[in-house]
């Protein structure tokens, strides 16, 4: 696994598919990489011009029309000497926000997805046999390079989950496993900040993984083109350098399709709905005794083929 | 309790506000209930008319104006005979949405809030000295009069729960007790039909709970100014006419006040925010043999000072 500046070495080449939301002059906007990862081509200044004015305001509008705006995304691109300078950012001059920053529900979340986690987190007893699904409120959202509340006042056992997060591009329900992967917009790499003691508390999960900032999610969103199978990415979490979590997405207890078809036997999936997969062994939890989070800890999470997610305890 | 039709015997006045959303040719509308309930003032067409134009065009807006929006309908219902009776619509002729038609969160609901439900579904063990929470995705949402879907191919023990909920009216963090009741803009009522063999099944409740049309709500939301203590409400459940849960919210282990002080200190509640206050004995799953719901049953919750949510399993 890579383990550089996670600007440099994710945009191999200029058609990359990466989208990322970002703040500008106190307005959200939105963009995609391009340059090899080094530049941002701002979309939202873009559908101002009316050359351009089918590119919608927000990435959730784009995620919305699905292909069509892929494929018209795909073409600016493929012609971006045309483009005039001034639509373009350096990447290390944006503030980034969450690729959807106001999701219009609740995050879906895979408990206990991995078996070494399940095991850490109790017994080989823990390992389900169905799916576990919670969710965290949308209040929790925070985006890469944001500092994470430590809420001391509330816990004393912050914990990290490093996990790699889908977002849905198509509306669907009773969705067969054969077909899941095409109701995938992209993925992307999520946080699933825990308060092991809240979480434990209230039985039900909600509480302990909805205090506010608890979900950075990001740095942006790669169109599922880039990824050929999102059952067989390398994961990796390092707190403060030293490595935490290490596996593979080949390790899921339930697959990306598994958990598609599942969801949407009786709940239908929405365009923008973001589901994240679940954590593998090496959270602050798993240790004797356990290694919760302390404020001033920087927690970085690399996904295979995606990039890596960068956040401090405050 | 009074049990007579839920429309005419709930708006003794004419200024009790009860505000409502309703499906008018094709478009989502809302209103404000008058002429003792006989009638719908369609705030919708009326924010259309330039002398109201500070009407918002959906209730979700009035609700996130607060004040400002309460005294402005107050003060149109204070002169209603300067209203052309165009605006005004017969009650029995408008098709109910949910009062929020698209929440932009999941619905948060309290687990086990009633001593006597907790102890139907297990045993005294099963009291929760901390208050369990859990969440209903948005796709759940259904109106009063419309069908429940019984899902039969994926659950054989559907079962409701009638319950108080309330709507959040005011933004906050780490609210107190005391102050708790003024971040409240209204009540409603709201059957949490939960599949019982999916929620155990699955562990967290996330999945037996959000069914695509499993959460009716309505019939409309009553300005707190109405309901002088929200944890003295005389609650009843009836299926096919026969009473299966009747209860009074003064049994609730959590208050509103604590359920609102426990859910904001570590996650801000927004405006708009539902939040179902738990169901008492008396669920289908509670009877032995159980008696859960088939199509064709008449579910009807009466909350005091409410009204009345009817659907019907289809």
């Amino acid at each position: 696994m890579n383990d550089e500046n996670p600007i440099n070495y994710l945009c191999e080449g200029v058609f990359l598919l990466k989208f990322l939301s970002f703040e500008l002059a106190g307005k959200e906007q939105y963009g995609v990489l391009c340059n090899r990862g080094e530049s941002v081509l701002n979309l939202y200044q873009l559908s101002q011009d009316e050359q351009y004015d089918k590119l919608p305001r927000q990435l959730i509008q784009g995620i919305q029309q699905g292909d069509a705006f892929v494929q018209l995304v795909d073409a600016i691109l493929g012609k971006i000497e045309n483009i005039d300078g001034k639509y373009l950012l350096p990447i290390n001059e944006i503030k980034f926000l969450s690729p959807i920053p106001h999701p219009h529900k609740n995050i879906i979340c895979v408990g206990k997805n991995y078996r070494d986690h399940a095991i850490e987190m109790g017994s080989a007893a823990d390992i389900p046999e169905n799916i576990i699904i919670f969710t965290k409120a949308p209040t929790t959202i925070n985006a890469h390079l944001s500092d994470i509340d430590s809420h001391s006042e509330l816990t004393s056992a912050l914990d990290y989950e490093g996990e790699l997060a889908l977002v849905i591009g198509k509306k669907g329900k009773q969705i067969a496993k054969e077909e899941a992967l095409h109701y995938v917009f992209g993925y992307t790499i999520l946080n699933d900040i825990t308060a092991r003691d809240l979480q434990k508390k209230h039985k039900q999960f909600f509480i302990g993984k909805s205090l506010d900032t608890s979900c950075p999610i990001g740095p942006w969103i790669v169109h599922h083109n880039e990824i050929s199978n999102p059952n067989e990415l390398d994961i990796m979490t390092k707190v403060n350098g030293e490595i935490r979590q290490q596996s593979n997405t080949q390790h899921f207890i339930f697959s990306i399709e598994d958990i598609i078809s599942e969801l949407s036997k009786g709940m239908t999936l929405e365009p923008g709905d973001i589901i994240a997969t679940g954590t593998p062994a090496g959270v602050g939890n798993g240790f004797k005794p356990p290694r919760f989070l302390k404020t001033g800890d920087r927690v970085e999470i690399t996904v295979q083929s995606i990039g890596t997610l960068i956040n401090v305890i405050k």
